[in-house]
């Protein structure tokens, strides 16, 4: 089982007993004051200051919160904006997420053609075997933009398959602008990101990429408010794991997101981001538990939990 | 004129008399022996070894065709795949290029929504301000990925507004399964790749989006071969710069590639990356120039500037 990682989901969200995820994407400004006063030089300006507060704060985050879920979902822009000293937080973060034992999905939406796309994949889904990065762990499965069609994703596939690793093919957004152009309609009705999903599903389906469990190391990426057929989606493609972002912050709703699970609750990883990560900025968190900050994220994951827990039912 | 990057563009192709812009994609196994045999170590299996290697190449590189094109196009993913070490070198190879003179392209395909877009815009289109990062130059356009429709455009559209920079959206790729995806065809008629140019265009023909030139500092990534409706595609956008991959190596003749271009000849620019990064392994070069290798590339620029010169007749 461990090697396959739509098995190793199926194991992890039994284990924590839910399909809750948790986004980590730190922004500096709305770091704890207690963290952002302790740093070195104590001034956003400096990359290296910058920088050891967001990894500090996000290694203090995934302690509370890798017990409590099945994975996180690290958004690498939220780093790469640090240049070089950000991606290599970025990394460090993997690793000690790795250490406490959740699974770990880089948020890269990396995409392009042929050998490009392969480089992208040594990048997201392979360890390095150069002397001088022995440490570095990648991460469990990597997001990735799909809009090169099947030879663009193909890839990526093939390095999940070789390195025990996933990969979430971006099929429908959420945000307002997304129905413009991924709910495009063809003749028949059929939208964009209908065909996209069949592309999806066409390469994730390969007898050889589904594990133990029945489910596929490739799976999809739809927005929890996104699809207008989620309902269709799931049923088409029983052996998919879907990643859905928006729970939260983003206006989907437990109700919205539950649809992408399998009636045995499986398949679905269902991410909320910025509700749990600035929960000690909610006034009623605040209220509750003072500055104690982590006890706000404990607490944010444990209410997003029981929400989906009722929506299940 | 110097603060809007489709001004440049027209400027630069005046000056170096030609749309051809040479990619920069660099693979370790394929640098000249020359190259590979005197860095330390001698070891590609040694990150340090390797992306010293590549940079000393890319250098050289940039310093042979620099005088002779408008633009060059780095692909991150060449550097990425060395993660933190690699990307440090990307940037570093910006600002060599930037020193010679040339319009620099990032090729990176970011996009994703809302603040992600933004913090990827950071990373590719604004020097840091960082202290620790006061010396990076970023390049003069990215690439990016309009997947996510208008608002996951205009984050990088504004932040090239603000920086003096361009971007390039990618809307029709080459590789032979993007029709599958790219051409997906409405009750119309209309393919899905045109109804993104729609979007694209109208972020592009904002009004304070076009230069004095007449062009937008916001462009399409058009593959060479891949669009079946190239000359309309031409004649719809008159405002757009499109970057056309693929001339060379990938399979598009220079025929294929100048549809892209205005009547005047400004409003493309033509990659060509392995045909000419590669050029001593050409066995025709080789003939003629022996080990030297810069000058193979050298020629294999000339070359490639003859043909679309021709073509343009």
């Amino acid at each position: 089982m461990a090697d396959h990682f739509g098995d190793r989901l199926c194991t992890a969200v039994q284990i924590k007993a839910t399909s809750l995820t948790v986004g980590v994407d730190p922004v500096y400004a709305r770091l704890p004051a207690e963290i952002r006063e302790h740093r070195r030089m104590n001034d956003e300006n400096d990359v290296a200051a910058a920088v050891d507060a967001i990894f500090d704060f996000c290694t203090r985050v995934l302690r509370v919160v890798a017990p409590l879920v099945p994975a996180v979902k690290l958004n690498i822009a939220f780093f790469e904006r640090y240049f070089w000293e950000g991606l290599e937080a970025y990394y460090a973060l993997i690793s000690e997420a790795d250490d406490l034992g959740v699974e770990t999905i880089g948020d890269v939406k990396r995409g392009d053609i042929g050998s490009t796309a392969e480089h992208y994949a040594a990048a997201h889904l392979q360890n390095p075997e150069y002397t001088g990065l022995e440490d570095v762990i990648v991460p469990d499965a990597a997001t990735i933009n799909g809009f090169a069609g099947a030879d663009g994703i193909e890839p990526f596939a093939r390095m999940a398959d070789a390195q025990g690793k996933g990969v979430f093919v971006w099929v429908r957004a959420s945000n307002p602008s997304a129905a413009v152009i991924q709910d495009f309609v063809d003749a028949e009705g059929r939208m964009f990101y209908e065909k996209l999903a069949e592309v999806v599903g066409q390469v994730a389906n390969e007898p050889h990429r589904i594990g133990a469990s029945g489910y596929s190391n490739v799976g999809m990426v739809v927005g929890g408010t996104g699809a207008p057929k989620a309902a269709e989606l799931r049923a088409r493609y029983p052996h998919v794991w879907f990643l859905v972002p928006g729970f939260g912050s983003q206006g989907a709703t437990a109700e919205d997101c539950v649809r992408f699970c399998n009636p045995d609750g499986r398949g679905a990883l269902i991410n909320a981001s910025r509700s749990i990560l600035y929960a000690y900025e909610n006034p009623e968190y605040k209220e509750r538990f003072g500055d104690n900050w982590e006890k706000c994220i404990e607490q944010a994951v444990i209410s997003a939990k029981i929400q989906l827990a009722k929506a299940m039912r």
